[in-house]
């Protein structure tokens, strides 16, 4: 077998077999496939599919690139969080917390802010001393003492995936449910925990822009961690418009504060309290209005914000040295309207071009800076109302650039969900 | 614009502009681009397609990539004549100097073997002193001289087909028709001719393996060719067995000889005539069956074999030196049937394994080795009947592989059309 015989039947739109792709993921962390090749594979199967079974083979190929986290070692429940990514999205840091609050474990790994969406780890870093490297022992530790420990991905942690991704990212391959459903299991299957919430964003500000789309990745998601006797809960949230109303590193930790301590946006507050509330029901064995009730609790009893303080402490962050840029500028509408829609990948990308992203892995982010919404969609605003302030560094943005991303109206608009289903 | 917004496009079945294409393939050559970004945009426009129109743009963007010969030099109708590739074909060695002693001119570049696919210029170089090589002022000397030359293709002719194909080779990517019909046609249009003949070879020995899609590429090529006001016709030709009986440089340039004598096996005669018969009653304006009279004569006056000579002669080559390997076996039929088909590119294989091909560039030809088929498709044989000779030199074979590629039943099969259809 050689890789071309691989890419040739991907080409016929046949199905691969388990050795085909296990071939393929072996070589391919070998170095023994040139990137030409893989890619031409790639593409072939973006357009042309995967089935659940080549789905699996892959995820399992992936999963066996490298080493697993056995949390064995930490005693309670091993709870674990994925977003597919959006702008404003902090819900990790508030939700972490929280479900340690109820004596869960939360052993979680994330990631860097990829394109125009953010990542938690920036987010984390931008608390002065905060360390997201910790040893495996300090990780397990930690989670067992503190409840939460939020991370950066180990090195050797799927590390096809790694390879694959850099490489779907530069070839246009991002964009097929069956590689975007096998990476992101991959990683989360080889974290250990025992029960899986993903939360499937769909909108102009995320991956999947139909909800067709996700609810498809949700299915493949869900029966891939069947496969693997994971109990798996996909919820399908809205991204045409960021999270709450912060955007930028420090922003959005200075916003999920506020949430810990029942002060947050509606939606922040909204959607966190039904995630956990489903996985406080399913874990506790009680009904999900009773889940909900005790998750309000959590805020109000200041017990969610303990937890985070507790975690960003032994982690070495210090919360009181958190800095916001200084130089802010409102950015005003020049007409009165309702705000029918936000350009989220818009707002993203400014957010990005200020500093708050990367545009090549050597970029350094500059944590002060960001956006925060004064408005969302469904909003009416007078002339000359504020849409948001921008919190600058030393990079500049076109105030035209932001104001293109709002679109007004005169008729009123209709309110979009936040929550759109819930898969499992 | 970047390479990957030109791949998303291609993507997302998107028509690529003008601009999309020239820009790929002016930035290809240059270097500017990864060879993974191009591959994914060759998978993707394989399993995509393309319009005429961006298979126009493609061919002229590598017709523009390198240098065009000027054949202004050369008194008369320049002809020119390509074909899609076989096994067993010898049409060039045998049409160029027939055509050439009508006085037509045939300044001619060929290509070397390609997969399991004989080229032209190594069956050339199994001519003791022939030189594949001549100087711009050479060849277009003897073409006004001789009337005919055959050369390998120049250096940086089309230098971005080269640098595709090489891709394509190794990608999974070669059996797509617009990226066929633009490879060949760029390379046509460069070499300057007038008019142009394209032999579209169909069946289990060729490229396209159905009539549907040699249509397709004949159709492709004749409006590529109208685009630059190019006449331009082509046939559509049976590969699925052996063209002729001789397969392998030394053992083919003996059949063409016997062809240009008048004496070549059936089919090869029939093409040569049906061939050169189109292109001399469009060039000399005369009826086809006329024209036909003509060949014959050619061949029987010895007029052609003569251009042969000729040229070969105008290019040092020494045919009184050309080698026929001496170890010779028989392939003998266990059973009596009729002969029901011929697996040509099985017999392609076994030609190249035995040294009448390559397997890496480095490789070198054995030219004195090769295959003589003593039957043909819907030929009876007995039991213990030779099927063929093999001309070895140290490399072995196996005899089961070779009568593997024959298939054997006891009913009568119906004749194949050696030419299928004519399309201008």
């Amino acid at each position: 077998m050689t890789l071309l015989d691989v890419i040739e039947k991907k080409k016929r739109k046949e199905i691969l077999t388990k050795e085909d792709i296990t071939f393929w993921i072996e070589g391919m962390c070998k170095g023994e496939f040139p990137d030409y090749q893989i890619s031409a594979l790639l593409m072939a199967i973006v357009l042309n599919g995967m089935t659940d079974e080549e789905t699996f083979a892959l995820t399992d190929a992936m999963l066996n690139s490298g080493d697993s986290i056995d949390l064995s070692a930490i005693d309670g429940i091993k709870v674990d969080k994925h977003s597919t990514g959006g702008v404003g999205d902090k819900v990790t840091l508030i939700l972490a917390p929280l479900l340690a609050s109820f004596g869960l474990k939360v052993a979680k790994m994330s990631g860097r802010g990829l394109g125009h969406t953010g990542g938690t780890i920036d987010k984390l870093e931008s608390i002065p001393g905060y360390r997201v490297e910790l040893s495996r022992e300090e990780f397990i530790q930690q989670v067992n003492e503190v409840g939460v420990a939020v991370i950066s991905q180990s090195g050797n942690l799927v590390p096809a995936d790694k390879k694959l991704y850099a490489l779907r990212d530069v070839t246009g391959t991002v964009d097929s449910i069956p590689l975007i459903a096998s990476s992101i299991m991959s990683k989360k299957l080889a974290s250990g925990a025992d029960f899986l919430f993903m939360d499937v964003k769909v909108g102009n500000g995320a991956l999947m822009k139909t909800i067709e789309d996700a609810r498809e990745l949700a299915r493949l998601m869900i029966e891939i961690g069947k496969h693997y006797g994971k109990t798996t809960i996909c919820i399908l949230t809205n991204m045409s418009e960021p999270l709450g109303n912060a955007v930028g590193n420090a922003l959005e930790v200075e916003e999920a504060i506020h949430t810990l301590k029942g002060m947050g946006p509606e939606d922040v507050m909204e959607l966190i309290i039904k995630i956990a509330g489903l996985v406080v029901s399913r874990t506790e064995n009680i009904s999900l209005e009773e889940a909900e009730q005790q998750c309000f609790k959590k805020f109000n009893t200041g017990a969610a914000y303990q937890k985070f303080e507790d975690m960003v402490t032994a982690q070495g962050g210090d919360l009181t040295k958190l800095e916001i840029s200084k130089r802010i500028f409102s950015v005003r509408t020049p007409k009165a309207g309702y705000i029918a829609a936000i350009d989220t990948l818009g707002i993203g990308e400014i957010a990005r071009k200020i500093g708050a992203g990367r545009f090549t892995k050597e970029d350094k982010i500059r944590y002060q800076v960001g956006m925060v919404l004064s408005h969302k969609v469904g909003d009416f605003v007078k002339a000359n109302d504020e849409l948001l302030k921008v919190y600058l560094d030393d990079l500049d943005v076109r105030v035209n650039d932001i104001l293109d991303c709002f679109t007004i109206q005169d008729n009123p608009v209709e309110a979009q969900p936040l929550i759109y289903e819930i898969l499992e």
